[in-house]
C-alpha cells in the first residue's frame, strides 16, 4: 500500500510531543506543572452537570442527530448574537452547529475550488490546524509575516494587489493565538473590505472573544451586512465544555453556507442532540460567562507580576488565557523551553507555532488557582540569568 | 468565489430526501409511518441513562478527548474482541475511537496516494457514504455490480487480474445494507487473500454484525493473522446508541492504523470521555446483545408473513434489520414506493442505494413494535394488484 505522502510528511502535532514530554518526566517523578496547552482545567460547573443529567433523563429514544443542528440550540445561538452583536441571523440559513470548531475549521479548505490557484492566506504564528489542512487538502498556503514590530498582526497594507488576488481563504484569529494579539475594528472593516475587493472569505477563528479585560475585542458579527466572512465560535474555553465538543458556525453568505452543509450531510459530523440541549443555558448565560472572564483576569494577575519581576517581557495579554513573553537574557524559544522546564515548569515554545515563533513562548493560565500559585512560587525561585 | 465542483455535482443525500417528503406529508395530516431509516426508536435503555447520568455525577473537569481514545474505552473493545472472535488486540496499535463509523468510513479515502492510478470497489448497492466520500477525495471507483444471482455479493471470480491490480481499498459490508446479504467465510477468505496477493486494503463496514437470527455473520475479527482488514464497529444500532456517536475502529495493520493516528490527530475528531465511558459496559454486556437480537426478530416477524402474503419476494432477512425486497406486479423501485406511499408507509426506494437498486426496496424494521403493528395492519389492508 502507498500511503498519502502527505500524512507521511506531517511532522507529529508540536504540543501532543509536548504532552509526551510531560508524561515521561512526571513518570521519572519530576513534579511538572504542564502550562503548555489551553485546556480550562476548572472544575465543571455544577449546573452543566445538573443541565446534562435532566437532558439524560429526559431522553426517550437515542436518535442521530438533525443535520445542521437542533432547532434549539441553533435559536439559543441567535439570540446571543442579536443581544450581544445586535446581528440578526436566520437559524435556517446562517447558522450550523459542530463538533467543537476544531473539525469545522480543519474542513474549511474542502469548500473551495482550487484548480484556480487560490491559496490560503494564514499568520506566520497560528492555530496549528489551519495550515495542517491546508497542507492535507494539497492548497498552496501564504504565510503572512507577524512580528512585534506589525503588532502581531499581518500587515494588511504591506501586502501587493497581486498578491490579494490569490486569497481565496484568510485566516484570522483575535484574540489571537498564541500571541493574544486584538485586531481592531479598524482593521477588521479593511480586512472584509479587502475580502469584497478580491472576492476571498475571511474565516473569523473567535473562540476567545468572550475572554477579554478591556473590552469585548471585535467580532465578523458586527458586521451585519456583509457577506465575507465566516465565524466560528466554541462553548469550550469560555464556558469550560472543552470535554462536550460543542460549537458553531455562522456566516451570512448563503450560498457557502448551503455548500457547506451539504459537504457536512455525509460526514457524521453531528453533535449529539441532548448535548446540543445542554449548551443553550451556557449561550443563554452571559452572567456567568462575564464571571468567567474575570476569574482568568485573576488568574493572569497571579503570574503577570512575577514573570516581569523576572525580566520577561509580556506581550498583550488583555484577552484570552494566554501570556506571549521573550526574555532578554533567552535569544531562542528553546533557551526559553529549556529555562522553565529546569524549573520544572513546560511552556509551549513559539516555534511549535510556526516560522515567527522566535524568541517567543506561550504560558497558558487556565490552570487551576491552586497550579497557578505553585507555578508562580517556583518562577519566584528561578536561578538567576 | 468558485466552489469545489464535486460539492456542487453531489445531490443531496437520497435519504435526507425521503425524509422532507415524510416531514411534508405529516404537515399536509396524513398519518405517515416512517420505515424508511435504519435508526433505531426503542426507548433507550435505563441501564444507559443511569451509566450516562453516572458519568456526569463522576465528571470534576471537562477536558479534550485523549487523541485515539480513552484507554477503558479502547480496553472494553480488546475484551469483546477476545471473548466473541479470540483475536488478540493491543489497545495502543490495533484500535482507536471514532464519533461513530460514519465519520471514519468518510475519511478513508484520504489514507493512501492516489497518484498511482488506484481505486476504490464499492458493491453497486451500498451504503451512499463510500461513494460519496471516495467523489470527494477525487478518488476513481469501480462499481462491482450486484443481483439477486450474485446472492446480492460482488462475484469475486468475475473480477479479472488487471482489475484487481487496480484495488487501493475495498468496501464490504456483511450484513449488508440494503440487501441483508451475509458474506460466508469462504467468501472472506477468499477476499483476504486476493486482497494479500493485489496489496489492498478491505474495509469491512461490520455495523450490522451484531444483530442476527441464525448465527453470528462472520467477521474480519476472525481472521486473527491477516493484516489486510480493517474493520468498523458501531454501538449505534446494536446496542440503541445512535444518538451518543461512538464507535470503534479495528485494525493488526499497525502501518495502517499508525498513518491513520496520525492523520485524525489534527481533525478534532475525538469522542467525549463522558460518553467513551458509556460506551464500555455496552461492549461489556453480551446479554443484552442477544436479547437485542431477539426483539429485532419479534419485530421482523411482524412484517415479514404480511408482505409475503401480499406477493412481495423477500430476499435475506437473517441479520440486520432491514427488509429488502420485490414485487413481480411492480416492476421498478418507484413503483414500490408510490405503492407503500399511497398506503401512508414510507420506505427506501432501492435506487437510493445505487444503480443496481431496481426493482427492489428496502424497508427497516428498527421502529418500536407498536408503530410496526400498525404498519402491518396498514400493509393487510393494501388494495390489491
Amino acid at each position: 500500500m502507498e500511503f498519502n505522502k502527505i500524512l507521511q510528511q506531517q511532522k507529529e502535532y508540536s504540543l501532543s510531543l509536548l504532552q509526551k514530554d510531560v508524561a515521561r518526566l512526571r513518570s521519572e517523578g519530576r513534579d511538572i506543572i504542564d502550562l503548555s496547552i489551553g485546556d480550562p482545567k476548572d472544575v465543571t460547573p455544577d449546573n452543566l452537570k445538573k443541565n446534562l443529567i435532566r437532558e439524560v433523563e429526559n431522553m426517550t429514544h437515542s436518535q442521530y442527530p438533525v443535520s445542521g443542528g437542533d432547532a434549539d440550540y441553533l435559536n439559543s445561538v441567535a439570540r446571543w448574537a442579536k443581544r450581544i452583536y445586535n446581528t440578526n441571523l436566520d437559524t435556517k440559513k446562517h447558522i450550523f452547529s459542530c463538533s467543537g470548531t476544531k473539525e469545522a475549521i480543519y474542513k474549511m479548505p474542502m469548500l473551495l475550488d482550487w484548480s484556480n490557484g487560490k491559496k490560503i492566506f494564514i499568520p506566520s504564528l497560528s492555530y496549528p490546524v489551519y495550515e495542517e489542512s491546508a497542507r492535507v487538502f494539497n492548497v498552496p498556503v501564504v504565510q503572512l509575516p507577524i512580528s512585534k514590530e506589525s503588532q502581531f498582526l499581518p500587515d494588511l497594507n504591506s501586502i501587493s494587489e497581486d498578491i490579494w488576488k490569490t486569497c481565496g481563504l484568510f485566516w484570522i484569529n483575535s484574540p489571537h493565538n498564541p500571541t493574544t494579539a486584538i485586531a481592531s475594528k479598524a482593521y477588521f472593516e479593511q480586512l472584509l473590505s479587502l475580502a469584497k475587493r478580491f472576492d476571498f472569505l475571511v474565516c473569523s477563528d473567535e473562540c476567545y472573544n468572550d475572554i477579554y479585560y478591556t473590552g469585548q475585542p471585535t467580532s465578523c458579527l458586527e458586521f451585519d451586512d456583509s457577506i465575507q466572512w465566516i465565524v466560528f465560535r466554541s462553548l469550550s474555553k469560555r464556558s469550560q465544555m472543552t470535554g462536550l465538543r460543542v460549537g458553531v458556525v455562522i456566516s451570512k453568505n448563503e450560498v457557502v453556507m448551503a455548500h457547506l452543509k451539504k459537504m457536512r450531510s455525509a460526514m457524521g459530523v453531528g453533535t449529539p442532540t441532548f448535548i446540543q440541549k445542554v449548551a443553550i443555558p451556557a449561550w443563554d448565560d452571559d452572567i456567568s460567562l462575564k464571571k468567567s472572564s474575570e476569574i482568568y483576569k485573576q488568574k493572569r494577575d497571579i503570574l503577570l507580576p512575577v514573570l516581569k519581576e523576572k525580566g520577561f517581557q509580556i506581550f498583550g495579554a488583555d484577552a484570552s488565557f494566554y501570556l506571549w513573553f521573550s526574555h532578554p537574557k533567552l535569544p531562542t524559544s528553546q533557551a526559553l523551553y529549556d529555562y522553565f522546564l529546569d524549573h520544572d515548569i513546560v511552556i509551549a515554545p513559539g516555534y511549535a507555532f510556526g516560522s515567527d515563533g522566535e524568541p517567543y513562548a506561550r504560558m497558558v493560565y487556565c490552570e487551576t488557582i491552586e497550579t497557578l500559585e505553585k507555578a508562580k512560587e517556583k518562577i519566584s525561585k528561578f536561578r538567576p540569568l
